[in-house]
């Protein structure tokens, strides 16, 4: 049986890692694009159905990869950690990689599953069901432009990354019994239900470029444009990397620099995401 | 009072076991079925609600059985287990059959408190309503073939899977407090959100067969067939029993094999689920 | 400060198990009669609102009483338990007059504040917003009688019980943490989503007839009868005391009697809820 | 890097309570103003929507708090504690301060977020999207008055407040593990659903006065103003405030003196509001 084999050669703990950072960004777009596409193609839930299902699979790829990488899933995580919290420079494209690795393969997945369907609704495999994969300004009906999907990417990303850090740090009021996981998914089920108008609140670089990669390859030919023709990729990508800086940083400002110095973690909590990793 | 006896011969410990299966997957299916027949033919609610209680009937059904049988609910989860987990073959066709058996049972209690509202809107027992009890491709509605659906079932059911070795694997990132059955629960919510377009995520053959059997015995004449006329049933038995394998191995291969061995439980984890029956 | 008292005259234990009773009740009636009236009369939510604010006004009874008199909020729950659990049968009585007390004083908070918007809904009272205080079979519309009506106040306070006893049995598998409060709560979320449509889910009588009793005191002429003019307040106080016996003997027959016997509690475990009333 | 600091003349612990009362009320409303917002202007999702949102942003912002300032978040909290618990009363108005500075500059984040789409939906900046920023009575359609809004708002906030103390009352029976934080957000989840009809459940001055100030000074004109023309602005902090006393002493009146006596704190518990700050 495979599980009990420890071959030290081939296992190293790198490869465990980014292995855990591609199943866990998988898990979370299996889950994300899935709902979506059962929403927009299937003609099953609403917006408050993508809401719950994006946080839950937050929550089970934070579960899937917690031990072996410390649950990133986001560039834009794992950039904020290499800033404020000391995570390797060396390990952040690699981590980049693979979660966008991983969220490509699981949107082909995805892709694959609802062919039917989606064929049926977009034959085109047009703007109308692009939303599916990756984000539009304005959810591609609402008036917001470019520059206002930037900004509230920005703002969106800056959210989360202040509360990854309140949530997960041990010196704050951390959740116990290995529950950090569901507070962060439930972080982001109330991000898609406050701040998803303006640009579909993707806050991952990840999570947008690798099913948008995904769509493209498989008949979306405008994958990379919003709908009024501009290139739109590059807003989901930039906007979350400079915007989970801004949430840290102001995190360590209102809070983290008040709070007193720990050596010693302690027992039960949940380990920083940096701490096995770094 | 029963309680307090401690028969030695009649008790024996996998009689236990397979009233806990049939118990657990009852309890699941009270909830699981009761909602479609509620949202279906009563009216109330809607896809949101049944992936809900689903889900909720599932973490109650792991909440009920898994002292004494691990709480498996599903011949998809003692199939995967058996094979990459050591679980008894032995004792794979009893839990299975106890399944099925708790399943069919708590489907003809539903059929039986819902008789009014189902004989209102479906008079004729016909596929209208056969959805409540037992699982169509494209949700007997959408361009999904049989084959389709099959392709589904293998996919949702191997996300399965992975997923709940993921979180009851001790030596990975487990919730503690013995909360990992409402973290089983929430992933099957998120499966209903993001997976049920294309087959209705049985993912679990005694879920589906059981009620369906039900369904058939209480004057669903063409219980076995799908929408097109084709004998159906046999889908949702061997798409979830495959896939569950499928999803087992990839979480062999992508995570657990770069978990470290541990060779003493940790206290306060949740055992795992062949750790009783085995 | 009255907190720091600690009169041993007047604060006896059993006056605090009453109060405890009462106020729970009271909790959970101001959130279950509250939704009821809030989508009814304000028009705000749907069925799906009132299945989660009942589930979470539970949770938040369970929570205030849970100490004192191990939050029973049900006569049903206290004649079980009396029934299986040792449970004092002198208490029975007292305990249920508590909790009806309790439901009565907080449907008559409910009744004061939506007091303009259930005139503007339904000026004469009726039986049109009856259901905000009480049940009805088939909710008023659904074809269902009276005998579909206790048939399923039977069924739903028998899962009821069975699944509250499996999840605060410290010999089964118990949610730790004192986090028993919230999975009895989504149960009752479930419930509300999969067991609602013969006879809205009353499961309780006191939670029935204590907002009954309300309502028919402020306006409501005909709170006893149902849509066809029978007496009907009976079946949601006979069917919930029959189900919670019969459903709390399924759990000693099919899980309880095969779980090990236990001399000492676990710590941490919650105190099972007869345990300090007995 | 700024979290390594320890600079004791900057740093003094007051002034951390005060930037965590600040940052733990903007994240409240940062998701709290922003779904409607989202629900409002940008016409995604509904009022469950709004009542899931504004409670997890209410689990985050004391998550986000709980450590340095016991997180009250709501001047009425303060005030409560004050009265029964022990927090200093030197301390009320700068809290109070701090929360409504929090709430003003998120709100004022959302305001500028949503700027295109309440422009599109309400160009004017009338009463038709004020409910984005404060409360009205009968939610600015349902006929009831600042009388019947006032009264919902005391009752409203002793309901919170009795529940707050019941919650994270040590000698009662408290969820553990630090998860009190997520039973008071679905405590805020359901008095949205139940409570919101007559004044909008503001049920914090702060989160009430802050994001009306906001309103007003970018565009609003009649922010302080109800649907009849009336100053209404004091409803939502006057009813809170008398509210939140009168729950917290019914609090102690039914349930606090009954309970033991306890000198030490129990280890793991989540420490009260008061403990830090007192």
């Amino acid at each position: 049986m495979a599980e009990g084999r420890n071959d030290r050669r081939l296992l190293n703990p790198f490869a465990g890692e980014l292995a855990a950072e591609f199943a866990g960004t998988a898990i979370l777009i299996l889950f994300g694009v899935g709902v979506v596409a059962q929403v927009v193609a299937g003609g099953i839930g609403d917006h408050d159905s993508i809401a719950w299902a994006w946080g839950l699979g937050v929550t089970l790829g934070v579960y899937t990869a917690a031990r072996l990488s410390g649950a990133h899933l986001n560039p834009a995580v794992t950039v904020a950690l290499a800033v404020f919290k000391g995570f390797s420079w060396r390990k952040v494209l690699p981590y980049a990689l693979a979660q966008t690795a991983g969220a490509f393969v699981a949107a082909l997945l995805v892709r694959w599953n609802y062919a039917e369907v989606l064929a049926k609704v977009d034959p085109g495999h047009t703007i109308k069901t692009q939303g599916v994969f990756s984000t539009l300004p304005g959810n591609g009906t609402l008036p917001v432009t470019q520059w206002g999907a930037l900004r509230d990417q920005i703002i969106g990303t800056a959210i989360l990354l202040f509360l990854i850090l309140a949530i997960s740090d041990e010196r704050n009021s951390a959740p116990l019994a290995n529950l950090a996981p569901v507070i962060v998914g439930l972080l982001v089920v109330a991000i898609g239900m406050a701040w998803g108008t303006d640009a579909g609140y993707a806050i991952n670089p990840a999570r947008d470029f690798g099913p948008r990669l995904a769509s493209f390859f498989t008949g979306y030919g405008s994958a990379f444009r919003d709908q009024y023709g501009g290139l739109y990729f590059w807003v989901p990508i930039i906007g979350p990397l400079v915007g989970g800086v801004i949430g840290a940083g102001l995190y360590q400002l209102l809070v983290a620099r008040f709070l007193p110095r720990t050596d010693a973690p302690e027992p039960g909590r949940t380990p920083e995401p940096a701490a096995q990793a770094g």
